[in-house]
């Protein structure tokens, strides 16, 4: 466990900052003052400009997670957060105050564990998540980035890239590390045959990550409309999935195939186009168990896995590569005012392709 | 294509072997006579000694795969086959009258795919498998090892360490490659943690594979009585699958879990036993697809994999791998007349832990 689980909550010194939160699984989110600590010697204070809506943040508010990781309230949710460092503590190397600086999924882990040495920190059985995860320094749930200041330990911020729009910039933290890190780990290199099933957030930038990376894209969609959208993303081809014969077309013949989709749908259809060892990864979780196939997966020694964000090192690795390759996500830019009608937008898909929330908005509050 | 697709049917001589034949899905296996064409310059012919009886045989004897791969009448099973060289091709350089060679599930392939030259003809999509496949010699399909003798290409034959029994040899032909396979691809070695699912066949051998891989190998099993002989066969511990409380205790922990089940059974309970980056892979093909919770994939980065024998360098490497640590199958030999009541027992499972045949016993017929 890290240093700090050592102080009891009473000993840390706090402030309080401006949040949106939900008081239970039925409010709004609605404004509120929450507690921060004050910066220790390894931490760094961040204001918040920036912060990406998630469809994670949606399923933690209405507590539909409540199996695996009920939510405690009042809950402030946001993990795509991007702002201006403004103070740092002692310890502190990497950051100064005015520095741009994100935080994504994860705000703490151990340190010392086999998954936290070998940069994996997502997989610490100690992993603090940046919201509804234990606050070791202040006692109840952390708080995320909903929000406008959060206070993180110096290794779980991050650096963007100077030439990266800001609002643009905050999705990567979530939607950009989910959907690269399966296609580092899972070999996407140039020339490979990359399938995207489901552009919403994560697969418009599982599109242009796979694009950037060199690899041929093809998108899966029941809806034709979306084609020319896919195309402009950095799709090289866009397949109907409903269509037998251009599904048949593409038979043994993919790579990689990300599966960003959390609606039940059939996967056995996607399987059947990998080709030998090929991989099909699953960042969405449909409520109820996928129906596999065995023999699907036999013929050619296919496997279907899961992933789950990324590690710290490799999330400033992607950063860095969308830098240097310029990729950001399509975002609508709101005001905090209009996040519970952000939400109901995004249960029915009406977002190209993630909100954005201007955190300037929350000081007006 | 091989050259001797070059070759009509009518110009190829041929000879007539003693056989075992299913005449329809409903008949029993029953003594015939079927063509087998005269070896060329390239082929080896095998007089065969011990032909195991793998599952697969039963399944297309009885036409249960039909949507895949309908059964061609009349159907001569048997793909685990071991026997003496009686003749050999001009062109044969790695056998020679007497020696004793095996011939596992393939017989063919095209030799000049991207598979074939990765030495994966398991995955050439013109491979020929050693029973119910077209022949490309003679017309009609291919016929299998419950037979007095076999013609083969050469590249297909394999040779048998000669500290091994030969009737508990058969059995590595398809049962041993099967589960060989996979544990090398999945980088099974010394001090990983391996879970068997399912004691039959393919489990035992898995077992013993494991266990001379140097892994720390787990049984699962419904069956307490079963304990004792896991243990015999080289497993370091027996869960019983059934016990939520042993399960639980290896939670997160295993490298990688061979699933040998053809029946329905509750896969997530396994994916969960898996550690991070811990691949189960399936070799048993159960008719109705598995339920496969996204989550248990995606927490771990886990994978679900299915593996298909084996190409024919590895089938070598598993012989001599086998050879050097003097592994067999547990079989019980059975004369040939017997093999319909070998038949009824394998779907009760009662048989530890495989049927070999004593081909002798066609001599007599």
């Amino acid at each position: 466990m890290s240093s700090t689980t050592q102080l009891s909550s009473e000993s840390r010194s706090q402030y309080e900052a401006k949040a949106y939160a939900a008081a239970s699984a039925e409010s709004p989110l609605a404004p509120t003052m929450i507690p921060r600590r004050d910066p220790g010697e390894h931490d760094v204070q961040i204001e918040i400009l920036f912060c990406g809506i998630c469809h994670s943040d949606l399923h933690t508010v209405r507590n539909e997670w409540s199996a695996a990781m009920p939510t405690v309230y009042p809950c402030v949710p946001g993990h795509e957060i991007v702002g201006r460092v403004i103070k740092v503590g002692s310890a502190v190397t990497k950051f100064k105050s005015g520095d741009i600086a994100a935080v994504g999924c994860m705000v703490d882990s151990d340190g010392n564990c086999a998954e936290c040495q070998a940069s994996l920190e997502q997989f610490c059985s100690h992993m603090t998540l940046t919201y509804n995860s234990p606050d070791i320094h202040l006692g109840g749930v952390t708080y995320g980035g909903y929000s406008d200041s959060i206070v993180v330990k110096e290794h779980f911020v991050l650096r963007v890239p100077s030439n990266l729009n800001l609002a643009r910039a905050a999705p990567l933290l979530c939607a950009g590390i989910t959907t690269y890190s399966p296609m580092r780990h899972w070999g996407v290199t140039e020339g490979k045959k990359v399938g995207v099933v489901g552009l919403g957030g994560l697969g418009h930038m599982a599109v242009k990550i796979a694009h950037a990376l060199g690899a041929y894209v093809i998108v899966f969609t029941t809806s034709p409309n979306k084609k020319e959208d896919a195309l402009r993303l950095g799709a090289d081809e866009v397949v109907i999935s409903r269509d037998t014969d251009q599904m048949n077309k593409h038979k043994g013949s993919f790579d990689f195939i990300l599966d960003a989709v959390s609606a039940e749908h059939d996967i056995n259809s996607y399987i059947r186009l990998l080709r030998r060892d090929g991989n099909m990864t699953l960042v969405g979780a449909p409520a109820k168990p996928h129906a596999v196939a065995a023999f699907s997966l036999i013929f050619k020694r296919c496997s279907l896995s899961g992933s789950n964000i990324g590690g710290i090192a490799e999330t400033q690795e992607m950063l860095d590569f969308c830098g240097r390759n310029n990729i950001t996500a399509d975002v609508e830019v709101i005001p905090i005012q209009k996040v519970n009608e952000a939400y109901e937008r995004l249960l029915k898909s009406d977002v190209k392709y993630r909100f954005s929330i201007d955190m300037a908005s929350l000081k007006s509050q």
